[in-house]
């Protein structure tokens, strides 16, 4: 079960955003159920608010034991992501950040582009990246070349909850780049959702709308995080080959045991 | 959490087969690993087998502490379930049977004919029917006139893994009948089958092949039972609507806890 | 491209209903464009309504040169269907009916029992009985026992527009019945839904909701005209073999014809 | 039905590529059978081969009255695609160039940041280029920036068959682009494909193995002609919109036209 992130050990393979919850009691009581490690923090909106609200935030993700790991959400472009990448280190004091560069506003498409320019810099700047992108196999190799070590395309956009709209595109990535971590970010609506993705070999799941938006966040959470486990337990116990038509799962005479 | 079936309060939504297993060995360790409360036995196989074989079956199966669930698989007509069933009524001690009719050999397709006419037989004659059938709604509905109160619709056809094969007639079944216990059974393949099927709204699965035929029985039986317990987790949580386009998730300004 | 129901040879694959046009031109029209050979009308709408309009509704079908194929839409019992039956005969001069029994009436969904008992009475008495059902391969077996040379099994429930549900069920109701036409009827929403079912082998198409509810009715008939012939024909020709992964289709050097 | 092209009117909205095929009368015969008005050579091929043949091949091209739309094939670099392209112009006599750029050797993946290059560069040299692309928002702007005035989206990969792997994303793209022509190009393997294709709204259809490697390729080519006209017709008709549970299609009682 071991999986790691830039040298660091997690116990779980679910990373929780912290956006839209009900109340901050939610969002804690939510990511107590998740068991996730990580949780992700956008820095413009935790910077953007009164400093009461931020400070009380901050002293809530403290409470909680996990791991912070920054984005850049809102980031229209690579010179915006750096700058709002560098604040996050010195905010949160981590060399760590969930690189977004969003390309079209609608459908927040990460931006091939602007993704590869801004993490070859920030990689020479000494941070640990974690870029969202999609499943092109191009970029994913673009980005391995900047220095990203794991990478963490999506599902579907951000806040769809439709799963994996590309299954084959999301294969292929995983058996082009066997040898780093990669977690599918975003699209996921439901723990079947989360567990298919697992099965497909993928490391880890990031969502936040699924569990944030939920009519139960806190329920919602502990389902995703079983879901994500069974997925990966499923993987790893070699799953039988799908037939095309029926066989017979219980032989009529004899017994197999004797 | 509550699931019962003809009144009896079940603690897990997992039923298990008991066929095609390495070993009484991981069938046991199976069963455990799953958490499953109900496990099915074929009347057929297992008085088709030598004397000894058979009293270490059942040896077993009392060890696990598990209620088990008579089936009638092999039978092809009306008559043989219901001479099958009743004999399963004697050796097992229980007037529980998982009824079987197949209509179709290759794909051990179920009879809807024949499984109506043996549950209304079963049925009269103090059995509680479980019968293995179709998502057909027509057919459910004859089922529940001839005294069936729980239904156990396929996946997909047994043995094959396809999963969900007609998710649109799984979901107009559950519709139509929300009031008894429905169980998807057979054609489960993966911890994400399992788990979409609940988030349908069904009430359990029971599977066999998924199981006895992976890589590790024991680890895939632990990962259904976690997979199940994830979908109707889900499901109970409210999940997101699915959006067409994508919305952010991640507001930019303002935080939304002050 | 030889395609025969009951003996009788037609040109078109095509088989167009006759229910909710916005007015008998565009019917007409419709009939035209799509080129069918056959359409079905409902015995019980058209003896439901004044003499004056049954009497206009059956010249225009006359001045069509279509053949007629009466149907029993709206019959809830294999009573009902058989006297619906008997009176479409004295009514269109023909024993060709199109057999619907309706067991579940929100989604008018077939009644398998119904459609069996009302097709062995209907054929014992001479009629050519082209029944409406699903893909089970079971009630498939005793409709041809019950003496039907034609199956016309649903994509998705009437009205939907939904295409083939359960495309694995297709694929095996072809499979076990390699040796008579086999229709799909109902569900048809879009050209590529009848195409992709005209690629599974089936020998023609029966819809109605999909042209007659379509902006421009005319134009949407003659589309399924073309892409019945499509799928006809590509099935015919021998697809390629769908590959997993990526193959060049141009290669880079040589030419293949020296 | 009007179509163009860079201001070049065509008739067929099927393109066709001309590799692969059994012999050179094949590939006639499978161009007429298609009526498509473009055909796609690689300049690659054509040029490495001997002399003779490609005389041979070019004297075909010119009986068959089609426009030839040179492609660059085999380029894993702008470099080489440029030197293609400006090859392809002298030898073809045209400025009309398909841009392939191959990102990854496997899957012939679209490079998108090669493509972007080039495509500027080759604009500015007074180029039409219409890049083969994957269905990605951000690359598809810059391409257009670039001066593309037409986008080449792949289904799936070149020589897979799959069809269309991410309808979702096809449909975002024709959404942000509803101004300038978009034919899917790559991926398509039977008719009901293209037929999908053209009723999410794409202008046309390119496609080569599916007819190359068909069994009978004049066959498949007449099948693919009639699928993408029947799928234009089909989306322009205004179909009806899917429903989620059955209505039925025919009124029982009283007659639409009185």
């Amino acid at each position: 079960m071991g999986f790691s992130l830039y040298g660091v050990e997690l116990a779980s393979r679910l990373l929780l955003g912290t956006a839209q919850y009900p109340s901050p009691a939610v969002l804690a009581d939510a990511v107590r159920a998740s068991s996730a490690g990580v949780v992700t923090v956008s820095v413009r909106r935790e910077t953007g608010g009164a400093a009461s609200g931020q400070q009380r935030f901050f002293a809530l993700l403290g409470e909680l034991g996990v791991r912070v790991l920054p984005n850049t959400a809102g980031c229209h472009s690579a010179r915006e992501a750096i700058a709002t990448a560098q604040m996050a280190r010195e905010i949160f004091e981590t060399d760590w950040i969930k690189l977004e560069v969003i390309g079209e506003a609608d459908t927040l498409h990460p931006d091939p582009f602007g993704l590869v320019e801004a993490a070859r810099e920030l990689t020479a700047d000494g941070f640990r990246v974690l870029p969202y992108c999609t499943e092109d196999l191009v970029t994913a190799a673009h980005l391995r070349d900047a220095g990203c070590e794991v990478l963490m395309p999506w599902g579907a956009p951000i806040g769809t909850g439709r799963g994996l709209n590309n299954v084959y595109g999301l294969r292929a990535l995983r058996a082009h780049h066997p040898d780093i971590p990669l977690i599918v970010d975003a699209g996921i609506g439901l723990p079947s959702h989360a567990a298919a993705a697992m099965e497909l070999g993928f490391d880890g799941i990031l969502l936040n709308t699924a569990v944030a938006g939920a009519g139960d966040p806190v329920a919602m959470a502990r389902a995703m995080a079983l879901a994500i486990e069974a997925g990966r337990a499923g993987f790893e116990a070699g799953p039988v080959p799908m037939r095309d038509m029926a066989a017979p799962s219980t032989p009529v005479l004899g017994t197999p045991f004797q």
